[in-house]
């Protein structure tokens, strides 16, 4: 299986920490190379038909902030071309306005029949249907697990573990920045604008907090988990959103008194597409502190399942990447194995 | 694929009804025939080559106490030798001393090179090495999800979503009468003696609950867990138990003073087996209420990952059968369409 990773960022540096870590282990169990053949980043680039060897890569980043020699004006595109792969490791940042670059990359590469593992939320919240199409008259496969909750398995859950379920509902928490300034307003009555300078400076907030704070992020995996589990072709336009801006420590004393907490929930159904503040009472799962996703299902037959985990991270990310990549190596194996 | 039910009490009449529910769907997603061939009671048995209707079988069982003609004698075993037949899903009660008759009828199965998909768990904490030997031997799957944590997808999660993971630790609550008679200890002020009648009454747990209260069903869990997802080869006796007979209230409202609850926690990793009453910081997710299951795994890459979910029920159990049996029909219909 060669590799071609694009985005080298915080999430790209993961996965290839991954890779170094874990590349052996599946070669391995899978009986199947695993090379990675290419890599990008915003500028530059490094490809060998032998195999790159992550850890180098890593350094060279870090000496020289590229990964290899200048793209020199060439596309990433018109340089994919030349490659010879087999999967796409798609991890450039989200754009929520036209999905770009990752929706050209993916695109690319489904075009000519690659598998593609991504965590960008771009393509999925803007542009599923037509992505989902363009697979399958490909014959291409394309995983997103990292795209929704981090390193919590909460696609493949509902996708393949609970298959045979009909999933009515999921109610779930996709922001871990929100929930922070919450929990920081609840436990130690800060001011909301405090809070969220504590969550810049710790991290978790980007400079422009709007994206977290405004529920884009969130409305973004809400539209994943639309498309994804509830067969919708929905855009994050579609999702009705309001964030946590307004939320006051009044309010939140107001829900203490009555022992609930204010949380910023996804809801998503056949009937219901919304990112909102809510009330949830203190105990319920929904109520979870610090900086975890969580997503519970309401089915059928199982009932109410519920799945939780870190929501973000660089290890947490490129951890679900490799879910998929597993999953990919999974099936090809027993499709070797059982037409021996 | 044609399947065999073994066992029609609660879980074998609740897959009944899953397949009636089920199977013209899972037919139609993986253009796979489904027939239910045979199916067993205690005393009785009926098999059709052009396959039984569930619902039948579930009004004939309501009105005669028995599924078909009597065994008169026959063995289970010697009835199975005359079916043809793929996948046998066995639900037989656990019984923990020596694993039969479910031991019997999976090591029939999977000598001839049937798959098995089953809920007991006494074969599986009592002769897990032996019996993935024997299905290695003879290309066979067994698969148990339904044998642990009920609804909850644990053991699927740990071995196919976090494949790629180095699994650290798990600790969980897996018995829900326990859950259920603490909570209300710590609820309602009752003692043990009084919450356990209460648990009686309401049909969760047994007459004799010597199973729950000591642990046993908690430590057969834990040993099945210590098998599939940390490679070891131990009994339910390799546990080491105690249970929650010689909880007080007054050691329930010290820890209450705390902000602790006491809950039955299974801990296993590759240095411990264990099942003992723990003090557990009310907020975390092993505080959980009602008579829920949840399990939490540290891993190197991911961290913390915790499902939680039903522990028990008819629909409950069945669905957990059932979705090992999709796992199968997949994997099927994938070498099917790949080599086309």
């Amino acid at each position: 299986m060669d590799i071609v990773l694009i985005g080298f960022g915080t999430v790209g540096q993961g996965m290839a920490e991954v890779l170094s870590r874990k590349g052996a282990t599946l070669q391995s169990s899978f009986r199947e190379k695993l090379r990675l053949v290419g890599v990008f980043d915003s500028s530059s680039y490094e490809v060998s038909k032998k195999g790159l060897d992550p850890r180098e890569l890593l350094t060279r980043k870090e000496k020289l902030h590229r990964v290899g020699p200048k793209l020199e004006g060439k596309s990433v595109l018109d340089a994919l071309k030349d490659i010879d792969y087999d999967v796409m490791i798609e991890a450039t940042p989200t754009n929520i306005e036209d999905g770009q670059p990752g929706l050209g990359h993916i695109t690319a590469a489904l075009k000519a029949g690659k598998d593609v593992v991504t965590s960008n939320k771009g393509p999925l919240a803007l542009k599923y249907g037509e992505l989902m199409r363009l697979a399958e008259k490909n014959d291409a496969r394309l995983r997103f697990e990292a795209s929704v909750g981090g390193a919590t398995p909460i696609i493949n859950v509902a996708r393949e573990l609970l298959m045979g379920e009909k999933i009515q509902s999921i109610r779930a928490i996709v922001n871990g920045t929100c929930n922070f300034i919450l929990n920081r307003m609840m436990d130690e009555g800060l001011p909301f604008d405090q809070a969220l300078r504590e969550a810049q400076e710790m991290g978790y907030a980007e400079k422009d907090p709007s994206y977290d704070i405004d529920g884009i992020d969130s409305a973004a995996k809400a539209a994943i988990l639309a498309n994804a589990i509830f067969g919708r072709d929905c855009s994050y336009n579609d999702v009705r959103r309001s964030g946590i801006r307004g939320i006051t420590l009044e309010a939140i004393s107001m829900a203490a008194e009555e022992k609930k907490v204010i949380r910023l929930v996804a809801e998503i159904s056949p009937s219901r597409l919304e990112v909102s503040p809510r009330l949830v009472p203190v105990g319920h799962p929904l109520a979870i502190g610090g900086t975890l996703n969580i997503f519970q299902m309401m089915t059928d037959l199982a009932g109410e399942v519920t799945v939780a985990g870190r929501g973000a991270g660089r290890l947490e990310t490129a951890s679900a990447l490799l879910s998929d990549l597993v999953a990919l190596m999974k099936e090809d194996c027993v499709v070797r194995r059982r037409t021996v």
